[in-house]
């Protein structure tokens, strides 16, 4: 039907952040462009760490990691997305924005878990940066938001880094 | 940066149109959620007409196209522009949202004009829907906004046809 995406008061938005520059523009578009008419929006923040790596117990080399070494990589994982959460936080913070904020952080192939979580909260609206996930996908850049638009259900918006403009 | 993307109070949305019901759904949509906020956007409606047939004055059982038929094909294009540019206006006008409207047509390979027109116009937004580019290119469903999510320099809106909800 031609009028189905009528006002809605209460709607979902999930913005799929990461550590790139891109993600918190895509963020920052969203705050000015599709949040600040309506205090009513939740928006929800998404961050996909990586799959757990299988740690074998030796190296190349045959020493034994260190239970030290493997805390060390899953600490760092953690930091990684307390770091983003926070730098995220902080762009809402600047932007003046009264909204419902929540926190998701979900683990495995990035654009898996970004169309089954959007799909699952029943989001209106995705919006993610037009790049690779984060430094550990940059061999497939582009690759997570091309398969967003086409495997959710809701509008994806994509936003560039704009140094590209 | 991250805070680039700033309240912009005299934006240029561009909005793909076609004879698909998802793009009068897209064009909904960003009624819904990009204009009304701001009244001092401009909706740029964009159609994009294929490139004119090469026409050879012989059919493949060697009778001469008349110009009769010639020039019903032509008035078939026009036709459809101006169904299309009307259903649009219809959706705007029943949105009860007061803008400054531009209509503009093209002519070429849609993917191609979509992306050089809106990257001319400096726009803000592009938004479309997900499929094909009309029922010309649906051999090629999804293609269109694949190649404008990759070729645009601002943010792109992809929107699905609710019935797949």
């Amino acid at each position: 039907m031609e009028g189905k995406y009528m006002k809605n008061t209460e709607s979902k938005i999930v913005v799929a952040v990461d550590e790139s520059k891109e993600s918190m523009q895509a963020l920052s578009w969203c705050l000015s462009n599709l949040v600040s008419h309506n205090s009513r929006n939740t928006l929800v923040l998404l961050y996909v760490k990586p799959p757990p790596p299988v740690y074998t117990s030796f190296d190349a080399a045959g020493y034994v990691f260190s239970s030290d070494i493997i805390s060390a990589l899953e600490k760092y994982g953690s930091d990684l997305v307390n770091s983003v959460m926070t730098r995220a936080e902080s762009v809402i913070r600047s932007s003046g924005t009264n909204i419902n904020v929540e926190k998701i952080t979900g683990s495995g192939e990035a654009k898996d878990v970004i169309c089954s979580i959007v799909n699952k909260l029943g989001a209106d609206t995705l919006v993610m940066g037009s790049h690779g996930y984060g430094f550990f996908k940059r061999a497939l850049l582009g690759s997570v938001s091309d398969y967003c638009a086409k495997h959710v259900k809701c509008p994806v918006v994509i936003v560039k880094h704009t140094d590209d403009k």
